[in-house]
């Protein structure tokens, strides 16, 4: 499958981008990586995604895939031959796309509270739930080092990219995510020495800059 | 197979709890169906499903597994000896997986401003909404008896269930599906046909009644 042509239409501080990203790496493909203005985005993105018309968009042979966790499943079932992502026997992976899915229903809505809040009490709200979001994660993760067990997989890379936007939420609601689950820091800095999860992740630091200035552009501050 | 346990913890109108019926049905499994008081949640649902606590949940063998397109996805890659539901190919599984998720995000929320609408704004707006979802959907659909072509399948089973609430949502928000939406009304009959789809949903008429209690015991008439 040398011949293939891949290209991810992506925004560097996604944390759905990542997702593929990783998955990317992780399979060791080579991709062509097209960075979008969200602000006004390329006639590609508008006709490869017309009905969400968002990142991240996976263009393999020119037919896309949108959705980053449907494009990771994507990426496991057509490059099947090494690196899996999700487990192979049904109940697993029923429970990892469960964990996926609680991610992607709870964990968004939740940090944006914090990242784009109105009043004090937004932010507050915001950090109450991600702490009871991370402690149900921290439940799912046991003590085993990763979420599908002694392999870096699908519910990893649903989580992961979320770490770009810990930085902003803990300075902007004031906590510390290390002090309050312990658990899951571990989890995360297990993840940052994979090769696959450095490359892909941008700095927190700069992610909470951009937050701030995004910010000041939306009125907030 | 045989020796399969199979129970499933429902509530008569869910349009989630329809599909993982109708997958069942597909299947030709055998199952104890176990109806729900959502108002006093029985022990079993709450432990089988501490994270949401919602039906559906189907228990295969003492072991839990939720949400409806997840539970879906089990049943066709457990018993997937017979009647798949899901395309083998990984680009039309892709696909499937997009409209699923599609119908997932956007039709249960514009649905609801129409039953549960607090003034006719909200009730109009569903009402355009529905309008656009279903506008995709048919152009999703195009020429093709069922969603994934000459095979019912998982897109099918994800949106069916929703035809329970479509008395409902022309009646209160006075409108005709069918002259709006003639491609997907025919889809819908199509689909009613099948023994499986026939047995697993409940009459819109006493859905639309129901409905009109809930909106009386919630203060909304």
């Amino acid at each position: 499958m040398g011949g293939d042509e891949v290209i991810l239409l992506n925004y560097w501080m996604s944390m759905f981008g990542a997702r593929v990203r990783i998955a990317l790496e992780e399979k060791g493909l080579n991709y062509e990586y097209r960075e979008e203005d969200l602000q006004n985005k390329s006639p590609l993105l508008l006709q490869m995604n017309p009905v969400h018309k968002k990142i991240p968009v996976l263009i393999h042979n020119g037919k896309p895939i949108c959705e980053s966790n449907i494009i990771v499943q994507y990426i496991d079932e057509f490059w099947n031959d090494k690196a899996p992502l999700l487990p192979s026997d049904p109940y697993e992976k029923a429970q990892a796309r469960f964990w996926a899915d609680y991610i992607d229903k709870k964990l968004y809505d939740s940090g944006g509270k914090i990242t784009w809040y109105k009043n004090k009490e937004d932010a507050e709200e915001g950090k109450k739930e991600l702490l009871e979001i991370f402690k149900a994660l921290e439940g799912a993760l046991g003590d085993k080092p990763y979420f599908g067990g002694e392999n870096f997989g699908y519910v990893d890379i649903s989580l992961i990219g979320f770490y770009m936007r810990f930085h902003a939420y803990e300075t902007i609601a004031n906590f510390s995510i290390e002090a309050e689950r312990p658990k899951l820091m571990a989890w995360v800095k297990r993840c940052l020495e994979r090769k696959s999860v450095a490359k892909s992740l941008s700095d927190p630091k700069t992610v909470y800059e951009t937050v701030l200035k995004f910010r000041k552009i939306r009125g907030l501050d």
